[in-house]
């Protein structure tokens, strides 16, 4: 019998998804197996066992009967979630120390830039003054992580070494060395009261939707030496209320925003987000996947699988993540 | 007897170098000992046995002469030993674990801006182009560290923990855990040769006068994912050719820089690198000292002295630092 073959559902667009790229390193890795590039005409549906998927298009994944196993080529799977003609088989999510390295490089980076007062000294250089200001040690910070899964331990960590008082809020009750842990909607506005820098890595699910709103955004410290408190959005847009983020930049709740996530991805060119002077803006690129990482980490899982082990990092549908 | 009296001498003209802020700092941790914020009419200049100063005035210091020890509030004496009014008496250079951690903060997050590609992400912004390009990860990028003391050590391990790969250069041979160690002119080449990003912390002395230069720019790799290489100097302006920087900026040997110090400052309003695209620049705030700290490091210090202890981190007049 021939090994399952490995269908590439690869819609991206940027520069990093190319699917020729993932293809290429694919069948690098995945040996013997067939490794097809959709769309493709030659070949059985009924020989795909696996899928690996960015960005699917609705329904696209129903023609495939004996699917057993969907990959995500990144951390968050809420548009899967959400769309019902996909099969009901396990889905993984990719955890890999690239991707989460990556993200932890992007907090610590957009952290330090509102700790470190980059918006004042851009706009300093540009209008030619050397005008240094007082600057607060790390110590004096506290920056508090929503989410603390692979992605939020890790940041967390990485800001600690740098001196920061870091906190986390999460579902569950957790235990991290080092870190103040607070979680479940009881003990979320003892979190944000104490946070000056609120970094969010939650996934989206029905549960997280919206959370970063004008109710949360008003209950930050606001007794800190950076004044006004700050918003780091690494996760996913749905979380964010962009209505409330804009007010709240404009009348003074937040002092700033890092925001790599938005709504409407790509952003708009009408969204006020772009020429905000308070509003930091990525285009979603806090956590690249890597093909070579990724598609490693999706042959190891299936020849596991096929020789009878279990999959890691399977999407609980209850949680949704 | 009396105590020796404590002069501060302090010329800074920044908000973080308010005289009356040091002197009350002084006073609290100096309990009895008679602190003088200089000018000061009332007083003998043969009580003064102490001096803490910034910035003094040439010849200021030749004024005391049971002067026994000088404290300086930075780290660079590159001015101090430049003035041959000063007493020869030992001096002390601050080496607290604040001012290290704010350099590292500084180098960090500067590091991290040119790896994640803030200049090209900041431009996207403006012009509101949604337009991820490429990213490399932090294993992909060599830094340099030039100057392995203890703002240099505690910088290469806090890049370390970010996952970059990290070497140093330093006048004696050093043996740093999981830092690639070169010394001595003889391993200059071989240093440059290896580094991504170059970041510069060394002391100003005879030695290292201009040593960043267009010579050793165009030494450095030009072979990893960033290209061009990338210029880090927050260590004193007498280290850097300014002019060989803004050429090298402009021919491509280099593909940015961030500078904290310059020849002249403040920096004049006719520089070039004010309005350079390929430029982020601070008003040599990297690591600013925090009176808190400092009064008591020097307190701590005089203390010990007075009980015929010795003094931490005295300079070394041959050496220069």
């Amino acid at each position: 019998m021939n090994k399952g073959t490995l269908a590439l559902l690869i819609h991206g667009g940027t520069e990093n998804w190319s699917p020729q790229r993932w293809k290429q390193r694919f069948d690098e890795v995945c040996g013997d197996r067939r490794v097809l590039q959709l769309p493709d005409a030659g070949f059985d549906p009924a020989d795909v066992h696996y899928a690996a998927v960015w960005k699917p298009r609705p329904g696209e994944l129903a023609g495939f009967p004996n699917l057993r196993v969907i990959f995500n080529l990144g951390a968050g799977v809420d548009a899967l979630m959400a769309d019902p003609g996909v099969p009901k088989v396990p889905l993984v999510r990719v955890a890999v120390g690239d991707l989460t390295g990556r993200m932890s490089e992007y907090v610590v980076l957009h952290v330090l830039m509102h700790h470190r007062q980059e918006l004042y000294l851009r706009a300093s250089q540009r209008e030619k003054r050397w005008a240094p200001k007082f600057q607060w040690p790390a110590s004096a910070v506290s920056v508090g992580i929503m989410g603390l899964g692979t992605l939020g331990v890790n940041a967390a960590h990485a800001l600690r070494h740098l001196g920061f008082r870091v906190s986390g809020w999460s579902r569950n009750p957790k235990e991290i060395d080092g870190i103040k842990c607070f979680h479940g909607s009881a003990q979320l506005d003892a979190f944000l009261g104490q946070t000056d820098i609120l970094v969010c890595l939650l996934p989206l699910t029905p549960d997280t939707r919206d959370i970063l709103n004008r109710g949360s955004f008003a209950k930050l410290n606001r007794n800190s030496p950076m004044g006004a408190p700050v918003l780091i959005n690494a996760g996913r847009g749905g979380l964010q209320n962009e209505a409330d983020i804009l007010a709240c930049l404009d009348d003074g709740t937040l002092g700033a925003a890092s925001l790599d996530v938005f709504v409407q991805e790509p952003l708009p060119g009408a969204s006020p987000f772009w020429s905000h002077p308070k509003v930091v803006l990525t285009p979603h690129n806090a956590a690249d996947t890597d093909p070579d990482e990724i598609s490693k980490y999706v042959a190891r899982q299936i020849e596991r699988f096929e020789a009878g082990g279990g999959l890691e990092n399977v999407v609980d549908p209850a949680r949704g993540y």
